[in-house]
């Protein structure tokens, strides 16, 4: 069916048919202009209000990687020593100080989440919509992403974001894939059970 | 900064630069197959524990369409009445039951979700970075999404999806863009305000 898309077969491969969650690493760096490359490319998709709250956190020093180690899970915590590069990927709490120069033709935007609670859920659910985004802009950069979710997000956001108003939602290893990088393609559900008509 | 991409030139304003959030379509019908390669396209990205929320509720008939006309907001309504496919973007909070057959390598995997208010969570939090796949993947074949989180989503719960299991996350009109189906670009976070290096 692929011919229904506008999208190149050889890129469908690269951003999602062959692209896979690395587990294993080369030892080639990430640099800080392959990071801005894919963040000045993805942060152009849609966000609610055009609220933006994803921050990309990247954990470069080694006292900060020493510290988010110790609240990685299991098979985890050796993924994330060996990653060439480490980001916590974080929702930022207080996004809505942004939005009269984001969102300037509703001047009552920030108004709107002046509730803590709410405020928080929007920047939750917005960053994660961003953090999709940014998994499929690693693999634009012919990189590979390894998000995890298995990690102690309260210990994360005491010992490495205490006082920025960041919740951190995911951490994710970017590199080059090692050969063996992946495990087998796990099931996807199928068209009809995922694709539902009223 | 383009060249640090692997993603050719052209298919980064595909799905990224030139793509934008569209406000009016044409009459042009989206098709089922169109959306079923959408689908497959999709669907290979990753979410947590492989567990696949998300489902497309395609909005095809008149009384659906009606019932859901009731609860968008605003501006809102206008779009999804003229809107050729609109389609419910929503968490399946049972996903938990397909992970013995999608993750099957943890036979625990549905025993640590029996807890309701954790199991939503999850569902909410993998759905949301579904829908940044299902967006880009709309752009990759050719359309244009109009995601939209201004409806009341208990009401469209109630009326469209009682007894599912499914609540809804968002609503997504899509089609092909008609002329002048765009606001102008909005300002989007300069990198360093987005990208910090600890």
């Amino acid at each position: 069916m692929t011919d229904l898309l506008a999208l190149p077969s050889d890129v469908q491969d690269l951003l999602f048919r062959e692209a896979r969650t690395a587990n294993a690493f080369t030892d080639e760096p990430v640099s800080d202009e392959q990071v801005a490359a894919i963040y000045d490319l993805v942060k152009f998709a849609p966000t609610a209000m055009n609220s933006q709250p994803m921050r990309i956190v990247l954990v470069r020093s080694d006292d900060a990687r020493q510290k988010l180690l110790k609240h990685m899970s299991g098979s985890n915590r050796d993924k994330t020593e060996s990653a060439p590069l480490v980001a916590i990927l974080a929702a930022d709490t207080n996004f809505h100080e942004t939005l009269p120069r984001t969102f300037p033709h509703f001047p009552g935007a920030k108004d709107f989440f002046l509730d803590d609670t709410a405020r928080e859920h929007a920047a939750r659910f917005n960053a994660g919509l961003q953090i999709g985004y940014f998994i499929i802009g690693v693999r634009a950069a012919g990189l590979a992403a390894g998000p995890m979710t298995g990690y102690d997000a309260t210990g994360v956001d005491t010992d490495l974001l205490e006082g920025t108003g960041l919740k951190s939602i995911a951490v994710v290893n970017i590199g080059r894939p090692a050969e063996n990088a992946w495990f087998d393609r796990l099931p996807r559900l199928a068209h009809d059970e995922a694709v539902i008509t009223l």
